[in-house]
């Protein structure tokens, strides 16, 4: 007979572990399913991955920058496959730490890929042959991956997803990038400073389509200066493996120029996991690319609740973590009204970073709400401030969008910014005047006096 | 006849130059008297130009990091005539940029030595005689410079303080640092990082002595690595240049052990510019080394307010721009009840950085309160952290110190620790929960989530 679990979880990355965590925490008898490793895209092949390469690479980037304002000189390389070595090596120790975390909690750990027999049980297809779980309540996070597009897809050949590159064993002297997004740009980064050069085609005509245009407009005036071959508002007919290289074809009327690299890289969004899970027939619905709806409750059937990428709110890590907090609370009997994540903080890392929280001066597109009432925005410019003068990386700014008064969204590019990132989405959900500024003691000196200079700086319309 | 001002300030630093711009933005008759250079010891000889060494130098130590995890190889070089060049050009615009702003706000800039010479007048030495100002509130924002004990005095020659560290020329190629202070730290890793080999004395047993006793730890640790010579708890006798060195001999029966290097640095804490501003006749009290006494208005004698470094309270260049704005509110007919200084944020630069705000677990020293109840501690190390790991940086930790339940202080240190100071200072201020932890979304990854780790760690006795 099945075991019946006070919960059941579907995916082992940060939504579906920190809510096995806590749960089994707590007390519940909890089980975790997973088909493939702990940790999930973040941690194998997402976040973790491309912060471990462009932290190897920080001292590239930091040189060239001292180099340009000539007070340092030097050559610094990395050795690739010592990289790929140490990050694999701190994945596998992260998972066997997330894994001796579970079990010591007394988790129930499910290897396989689960799915939903009927209401309150599901049937994990295990090594050993398939296997039924019962369950009270499940929680699926089952993630996302790479999406792809008709003439897009990775071949595994030279044409990768960031899965694929992220498991090169080489660097590629050349890289085309297609997408300008967040994932893009940091493995375009890293890839660069490991010396590759880069080529980025996206079919918007700016890169970080989801953030202020004039986000956009620093990170194309900084990457461009860096020797990027940036092609904006283009279209891909195709991207194929041809011989040793990965060939792009343009789509231009009359046939397109073609675009060729040691490697190309697919970064072009990514899609839900939810394909094959039975929920349907319990009631729940796929919308979009076949992102699970949920409710207020975060619930998309009686006792069935999707938390992170899955749900399609906000592909982000720490999206999926809190989400998870709020579902496991509920189910330990704490009732705290419909789900409310607050200012969700994004960043982008690298040389500059960008950061954001709340509301934009303009709605971009379906990750920025679009300002309720009119708001007034205030800036500051990073080459004011002496730890960006410090640091020689001095392109990039601090804008704060303001609501009746309060700031209701705070976004920054530049080298660093990412430290705004806790205080800036704090002081938005406290709904901060300028006088709740001026109170503050900003220490001296600091990148966070740039956000400090922008909430004093005068507002004028968006 | 002399001009009357509404306010007459004593010294363009941080706190004199803030308190002028709020003074005469809001329409006071304002003049600024200072005797030397717009920007006083932070911009000048102190903060910024520390922190652009440090910055400059940076790409040392990340290669460093790096190199040491076996993923880079390379080598960095300084150029310190450049750097110095770079650096004087900086603050050069950047006093001129204020001297600008004072200007357009329609400040009376006087240059010489103010002195009260009776209730509502003050006489500037100035450079073409005498000049009487009247005023109806003065604020005092004199600072501090460095200090110096028998034995110990800067001789211009080889033993400089850290004014005459900034001014070289040359980078010596060893150093001797006496005093294992911020300063002292701040500026030892700057010249190591330029080729200095760093012999480092302090009459404490620990370093940073104003910091909890972990912190000195990790900080030995790490100093002792990088092939410091730490000889801690021991007393200096003398420093002198004899030839083209700086020798010091340590106070020991029958004669000390001498130590040589191409220069050294007496970095041995500060004294208030307060003698000779006649502000005894007015009814001020001097104390200890001569710091301005204060109420609780931060008024010294009626209508005679002291700010920054120069009334003792905290030494830190945004204490005095936080206490000036308290003051200029206050003239400006806000009653805001007694000075409230709020947690203070104190930070470290270099590899490892130190923050610290609020209380400590032991009361070290004046400097933080001894908790006035018991209290519990949490912590968190930074090597569980990716952010950390990605920068080959993971000597560190996070400690929280907890009072009736709410956040009362937080220390730490490592690798980028200073990102944590804002927000760690407004929770502080919160008095944040646990609970109030787990309902914010830390980004991920991010090093901040090792202050996350910290506030949801088990709590201990201190």
């Amino acid at each position: 007979m099945a075991t019946t679990y006070d919960l059941v979880i579907l995916g082992g990355g940060p939504g579906g572990f920190d809510a096995a965590v806590e749960a089994a925490g707590a007390g519940l008898k909890t089980a975790l399913v997973e088909a493939a490793e702990l940790g999930g895209t973040c941690l194998n092949r997402g976040c973790i991955p491309t912060k471990l390469w462009l932290g190897a690479t920080e001292p590239v980037e930091a040189l060239a920058a001292q180099t340009k304002a000539r007070v340092a000189s030097g050559s610094v390389g990395i050795d690739f496959a010592a990289l790929q070595t140490r990050k694999d090596k701190y994945l596998a120790a992260t998972r066997k730490a997330m894994q001796q975390r579970l079990t010591g909690l007394g988790v129930d750990l499910v290897a396989g890929l689960g799915r939903v027999v009927g209401a309150g049980s599901l049937e994990v297809a295990t090594a050993d042959g398939p296997r039924t779980l019962g369950y009270r309540n499940l929680i699926v996070a089952t993630g996302s991956r790479p999406g792809s597009f008709p003439g897009l897809a990775p071949d595994g050949a030279k044409v990768l997803d960031s899965t694929g590159l992220l498991a090169l064993t080489e660097m590629p002297k050349s890289l085309l990038v297609v997408g300008g997004g967040f994932i893009g740009l940091e493995m375009a980064q890293a890839a660069q400073r490991m010396g590759a050069k880069i080529t980025l085609v996206d079919a918007l005509n700016r890169l970080a389509g989801a953030e202020d245009p004039e986000v956009s407009k620093t990170l194309e005036s900084v990457f461009k200066r860096q020797g990027w071959d940036l092609r904006l508002g283009v279209k891909v007919a195709s991207v194929t493996t041809r011989g040793a290289e990965a060939v792009l074809t343009l789509d231009s009327p009359g046939g397109g120029e073609e675009l060729r690299a040691d490697c190309a890289l697919i970064a072009v969004g990514r899609r839900p996991n939810s394909a094959g899970l039975g929920l349907e027939a319990l009631g729940a619905t796929l919308s979009g690319a076949g992102y699970i709806q949920t409710d207020a409750q975060l619930q998309s059937a009686p006792g069935v609740y999707a938390v992170g990428d899955v749900n399609g709110r906000m592909l982000l890590a720490h999206a999926a973590s809190h989400q998870a907090h709020y579902v496991v609370t509920r189910l330990l009997g704490h009732d705290s009204g419909p789900y409310d994540s607050g200012p969700v903080p994004s960043i982008l890392y690298g040389a500059p970073e960008v950061f954001r929280a709340g509301i934009m001066a303009q709605a971009q597109d379906d990750n920025a709400k679009a300002p309720s009432s009119p708001v007034l925005v205030s800036r500051a410019q990073l080459i004011a401030n002496p730890i960006a003068q410090a640091h020689a990386a001095t392109a990039g700014f601090v804008k704060c969008v303001w609501r009746e008064g309060k700031v209701a969204g705070i976004t920054a590019v530049g080298a660093g910014v990412s430290r705004l990132a806790c205080f800036a989405t704090l002081i938005i959900k406290l709904g901060w005047t300028r006088e709740d500024a001026e109170a503050f003691m900003f220490p001296h000196p600091t990148l966070d006096e740039s956000l400090k200079a922008a909430l004093l700086a005068d507002k004028e319309a968006a």
